[in-house]
């Protein structure tokens, strides 16, 4: 059984039933990137059509307790988790609302600073804002893991070290195998390690490289390092797939309405488009072959297990309110 | 013990100490008129917080379960009202979400004709709109107490004979007994009867008139009039007490952001103020001559009880998800 610990798009039957054939059983879905309060709450109540529309394959997972039933039943656990910190509305009060409301995972920012941290494209990091500081206070309390993808290093570092529960890197790589300004320096993921944290291991090639999207014996490779970094207890799968995303949607996720320009976000003005899947994963069904992959490379089966699926929900029954 | 059906105001841990030196067990307050989706958390929040404040002497409740504990402590249970469905958005995906956050009654209108309904100071009430079903329906189905205080005679009649559920009008009276745009003719109050639902009672002397205002026994004795209109299940007590209300309090639950002019509700340009409390009824503790009011009018023991309690706990358990 696979957890996937983000993935993003217009989800469907057929991207839950392709998702089930590569025995996934849970993800961590995006349910917003710009959305303010009230989209955000939109997008909740689409998410809450969707899984009862297809009741017999999917279930929204409020708790670990939840996956691991869910999944047992033979169905896709859906996690509801935003990239974004908008649905917030600067409003510390909304926190545990949106909690109560099944949300589960929050990325403090998204690619821009905000009142809260600085973000990976930054030129400065601002580091932990008081107000940052706050929001994972009240995160923690309510259940909601910190997500810290998108996140700059030096903010990332201080929301680990902040954190009195496990965070998340939920899609993102190891900088020192290939760097990107996504990617994650060491002394975070060491950092990481010292919370009880974890990195997800992600196959978005933009911050992957063709290298490790060439073969799923490359990327497992990549795995195998980053839990040499990281150690075996702190690394899983993240791997930032989207469905059914065109145009509108990356101008949407890279724009917002922040500005009237162009930005790329993980991608350059030389490949603006949308990135190749790795070779090895032109279906999504082909994340099934991870499991595989990692036991070829040389994990143990409890190794793999762990990087599976035991590491998320070893962080998610820390996390969330049970 | 006396529940009543509609308060609004700024409650304080003042106002919580004099309801229950009144013997109030519940009360449904007012979280808002015409704020909106982001607006209504925000109260919803400081709802919360209030209540954590004074977590000694008042919980709030979302079971008609939870009422009958409460007030069994000794403590006031709250129970979330809003007096208009601004906080929905005009989304009918948001009713179940706010119903998860503890909302439980909600007004279809406050004063003006809107999406789903007419209002009483409209000069053609429309009747219940097809988005108005919708949301009856929805409301019905996640747990809402659906009130029609401020609503139309044609959209109440509507509403009261399309609910499932029992339905309420919190906080009027009757209009044969003192005529006013916001009070309810005898047809409302026989339907409201056939539905199962309750009309509240009010205390507010520009819908009650200075007659029923004077003493305890004349209240009581409209009290015992409208109990022949509808049926002694069917009617409660829901005074519209208002607490540390002041003129910028005013001037919002009036004219909200919908007009730059002057609308004076119930009230009137000959008396646009805050109307004096009943005679008997000065300070807020007074609610608590209610119960033996009733008795000296006449009713028995089981009527009374119906009348502060019972028939209000009926429609909360018919309606309220447990």
């Amino acid at each position: 059984m696979l957890i996937d610990g983000l993935q993003c798009g217009h989800f469907d039957r057929d991207a839950f039933e392709a998702l089930r054939r590569g025995n996934v059983g849970a993800v961590t879905i995006t349910a917003g990137f710009w959305e303010d309060v009230t989209e955000s709450l939109d997008s909740i109540g689409r998410w809450r059509d969707l899984c009862t529309a297809n009741a017999d394959i999917a279930e929204i997972a409020r708790t670990a307790a939840d996956i691991r039933r869910i999944a047992g039943e033979g169905k896709l656990a859906i996690i509801i988790g935003f990239q974004n910190t908008e649905l917030f509305g600067n409003r510390i009060r909304l926190v545990e609302l949106f909690a109560e409301l099944g949300v589960r995972s929050v990325q403090l920012t998204y690619n821009n600073q905000n009142c809260y941290a600085g973000s990976c494209y930054e030129a400065e990091d601002s580091g932990l804002s008081r107000f940052g500081r706050e929001l994972i206070t009240e995160m923690n309390r309510a259940g909601i893991l910190v997500d810290l993808s998108h996140v700059g290093n030096g903010s990332t570092l201080d929301a680990v070290r902040f954190s009195k529960k496990p965070v998340a890197v939920t899609h993102a790589n190891a900088d020192s195998l290939f760097p990107h300004k996504r990617n994650k320096t060491d002394d975070v993921l060491h950092a990481l390690r010292d919370n009880g944290g974890i990195i997800g291991c992600a196959t978005y090639r933009n911050i992957t490289g063709d290298h490790y999207c060439a073969t799923i014996e490359n990327w497992c490779t990549m795995v195998m390092r980053t839990v040499e970094i990281a150690g075996i207890d702190h690394v899983g799968v993240g791997t930032d797939r989207s469905h059914n995303f065109t145009k509108p949607d990356y101008d949407w996720m890279r724009m917002g309405r922040w500005t009237r320009g162009v930005d790329y976000g993980a991608a350059s003005a030389a490949k603006p488009g949308k990135a190749a899947p790795p070779d090895w994963f032109p279906r999504v069904e082909d994340i099934g072959k991870i499991e595989g992959g990692l036991a070829a490379v040389g994990f143990t089966p409890e190794e793999v297990a762990k990087i599976t699926h035991g590491n998320w929900l070893r962080v998610y029954e820390a996390v969330f309110a049970s």
